[in-house]
């Protein structure tokens, strides 16, 4: 049998690490060899989520004590708020410069410094680690991805909106001046913090928009659309939460440039997507459902006509904690350790 | 104490004959008279709908029979599905011409008999009602309803979608070839009938769009947008269904002309509604939650800035069963009838 | 028009303060004329329940610095944590004698202060007034009730089960050491807390129970099931959490004394309730659903035989922010202030 | 590679067929070879269900023309209907004796013809087979199940009570005669039949009991508690309906005999359970919740003691249709193709 790699996992309490979790331990070649979670360190995992309580998993421990040359971890993930995640990479990578790792956070997902000042309020605290960073979306960068070590895994509603748009804006296929992006994530996208407007009781039979006008995924959006379009591009964008736990879906109007149909698109998103894994473009005409995809790392874009002639309405879905975010994250892992890019990643959508 | 009018409700084994029910038996001046539910004929209601056995209530019967000239109905709430609807109003008028009727299909909504058998692929069985009908949106035509036989209730999406826009295009101050209504629905808005598409656990934990580029409704929006506007306006229009029992909510994306600001925009909706008491609009940057309109009459419209320049983003929040439907027919009725319009509709949201 | 009580909510910002509002505001002889709520002392209650935005309602104070006798309210309801209620009453009602009080903590309900301590861990801080203090189970004492200044409303799970058994103890119907009563309950009976347990995605699709064998609402129902019966009833109760909103349903098994069958405890159930105006049995053999009282005050009754020999099943139904809170307060509160027991909580429940 | 075995799914277009096709894409021995769906035959997989889009699999045939000889099928699922199950099984097995069937339905679950006649209303169609049939609890009968040809799958309700209590039954270890099972069920055990009173409106944000005191899994469960007492037992057992797709969780009322304590209990279930894969006892005192199991093979079972000297409380969780249905046929067709007992089922519970 094969040697499994060694893998940590920081931040193992919130949503993205439990995932974690779950998708590793249906991988068969690697070995969960560190679990952290500050507040709940000394707990076992099965304290945290009692899902794990048939398997054998390491007790959580907090970040600050660890041994990171001993430990000889292959790979990280790193599950962590923004801001703080680049200080631990930053000492992590000081410390033992030949592991690889995965960030779940923002932290590394803008290249430029001002950009990240502009919309985090302050300069970037590893700006050279920033600079070696690839941006993680495996479908755009897989071959950037196989030579990196520190890959800056994309935010979820990005991925949703990006897998779609990307092709079509490379191809100068649509107007980049009149996309409008109307996305709704369910709720495990907002995270695990007790706060009172996340309580069930809130949330459930209910929905409704938020950061209206001024969300900060847009930042990835700008850098990505416009390194794509080779020009700036600025998109109307509004998130919106699910009364669900599990699913984004983005709503995409875009207008076809120089008299490209909607079937013209159509086509073009067929064969970006032909050989992809984890891309499934439907049939012209029929758009996606979140709960088609819930738990697997699929994404599914469909693409009508609209009736304003000249236009068309792109639909595409995927699970925010798996192809979103953990699932992708291990698609990034088996490309860094060069497995197998489907590895571990091949569970069917649970539906219903 | 005054007296009571005499009401029928056709079609009142559905959600919005249901949702017509509550809202009566918590009205001061009207008496229900009439129930009717073809297929569930010789039932009584408590059978269809628990909630009613405690309230006495006259038992279901099947149209064909009724006498309607020795009824004496004043007014007929019609909740049949669209189509046989015409048929039945045209019958009930011819026997019963003092009768008043608030119709909830789709059948009286459009003016133009040919817009009417381009949409539904059929000419209209009632022609000369179609011309009598008044289109139910009370903010918008208040005084022709006051003096109408025959309201034709609007739909629920496109009064949360009118709400907004006809104010603003009414003044010239938004681009009307540049509109994108993003709407998402309750499942009450897809009814009561049996089907697998509409099971709970087909519909539960996901989200889809549907009708993608060319849902019915739109032909409603077409007619009254270009009237406000007073020149042929076609919006972009996609419908999504939410894991949950009732709401809409609109996400419009907009453009103001001639220097119009998101600022601008906001004050002439203030301005349009300071007075009408079930339409409030946020104050600037906020935007509604279908939650907090849930079982009441009243809108919630919010307004913010986007950050593409000289764009808006408007947020609309209704319930499709009370203003989307029954609540604004009760409202119709009030007017109808001579009483406060308010009346019998001024329950708050239920929530949470 | 008759001259209108000032009523005072304590708590306004948690669920049973929000829904006291709720039915106040459609209540004919009341004024809210105070709202506290600590820790969003100096917010509108808009700011915390965005559903009151169109309803002018007094800002939110906080308790300490009101000067109760210069209030003077009429009734007060007090939606405030057990513990610190009993402090806050005693300080109001030595201010203010002659205000009334109905309080929805726990903190009145156990009439013996040895069992309030065994309980709760520590003395009554106000013995007097737990002395003075009437349960409020309507059904059960309301002639108590009417000569009351200060009333102690039952709990949401202990009403849902003393309606159906109370008649049954009382009558001596049924075994008083074999009832077992596994009890199901809506979200927002765990309160507005912001606990991590409580969020949306912990929550949802899925069910679980809590406190097995040891939830501190039995001790309410050991008095008032012993009172009863006129011995010491001992009963095996497990609460369970629903992912939805409203409404508590208590599976109940009891087994006949006798010779009482399944049938000869229905009709004592329907005598019982025969002329109550919110409790409501349903025709033997069938069983209620929460869905059909929500929103509502009513309670909803079924009893159907057991398949194993002189055992009964009954089922009873009630939305917990209703008739198992704030809804009864209100009922409460009618009666201490002389009105109809009915006036403003004839709302029909909301469903779908 | 080892070769596959060829297997059929009857009834794939329903829940636990299309649970039993995710389960086997992922097991590594098996090939999916047959799917039938009488009143979908024609159509693909993909169309029925939209997450199997990107995998390919056999077109939906009808059962009528299907040679069964020819197809050299070594092991079929069973999806249908009770009722046609026996006459399709006897057909199939006539014509391809030694193919191997896990029938998902309650035909074969009965081992007396009395009973089943009894229970269903007339004869049964197939008695020899009837007479063959090996119960299909892994944990009760694995022994017999490795030999058998033709399995009868446990219903789901069933499993959930069975795998608790039938070691407490063998050990004498409990009052038989005052066993209370109250069990909540997810929608989905109640199938994907298009009916009225399992729309998603009708079933969000509710609850209910149904089949009270007459529910047909009753007969199975008198069946395999008898068999395990020794004695004739007769439960008291209600099945309610959650507003969730998936999970049964049953609370357990028993009493010890002889002395036995709770704590009793607790280490009879934990000896019993110690090596089984897919049932896990949590310590003493600690409950399951439905959410931890979803989407795997796994069962938790919790006790803890009643203050009702004597009494303990069982509560027990599981996947309806995985360890209630599918998963619990996978590992039952493991057992009957010779493969590890756990293969394909490797799966951790998807939450959140």
């Amino acid at each position: 049998m094969a040697a499994k790699a060694r893998i940590g996992i920081l931040g193992a309490s919130g949503y993205t690490g439990s995932e974690l979790v779950r998708l590793l331990l249906a991988h068969p070649r690697v070995e969960i060899a560190l679990l952290t979670a500050d507040r709940k360190a000394g707990q076992e995992m099965r304290d945290v989520y009692p899902q794990f309580a048939p398997y054998a998993l390491p007790k959580l421990v907090a970040i600050d004590g660890i041994d990171w040359a001993g430990l000889k971890l292959d790979l990280v993930f790193c599950a962590l708020p923004h801001g703080t995640t680049q200080t631990v990479i930053k000492h992590l990578l000081a410390n033992a410069p030949e592991t690889k790792v995965v960030d779940l956070s923002a932290d590394f997902r803008l290249t430029e410094p001002a950009a990240y000042a502009r919309w985090y309020g302050h300069a970037h605290q590893a700006v050279e680690l920033q600079q070696e960073a690839v941006y993680g979306l495996v479908e755009v960068y897989r071959r950037e991805i196989k030579k990196a070590r520190l890959v800056a895994n994309p935010g979820c509603y990005t991925t949703c909106a990006q897998l779609p748009l990307v092709p079509l804006l490379k191809a100068k296929a649509i107007e980049p001046d009149e996309i409008v992006i109307d996305a709704k994530s369910g709720m495990t996208g907002a995270g695990r913090a007790a706060k009172e407007n996340m309580l069930f009781s809130e949330v459930s039979e209910g929905f409704h928009a938020y950061g209206v006008g001024h969300h900060r995924h847009m930042a990835e959006l700008d850098q990505e659309f416009s390194k794509a379009a080779g020009r700036d591009v600025l998109v109307s964008f509004t998130p919106h939460l699910l009364p669900m736990n599990r699913g984004i879906l983005s709503t995409i109007y875009v207008r076809g440039r120089r008299g490209r149909t909607a079937e013209d698109l159509h086509v073009l998103l067929e064969k970006a997507y032909a050989k992809e894994p984890f891309v499934h473009v439907l049939p012209f005409g029929q758009t996606p459902q979140t709960r088609h995809v819930r738990g697997s790392n699929m994404t599914f874009i469909g693409l009508a006509k609209d009736r304003v002639p000249g236009r068309a309405i792109i639909v595409s879905a995927l699970d925010n904690l798996v192809k979103g975010a953990s699932g992708q994250a291990v698609q990034n892992m088996n490309l860094l350790l060069g497995y197998a890019e489907t590895m571990g990643l091949e569970q069917v959508a649970l539906f219903p």
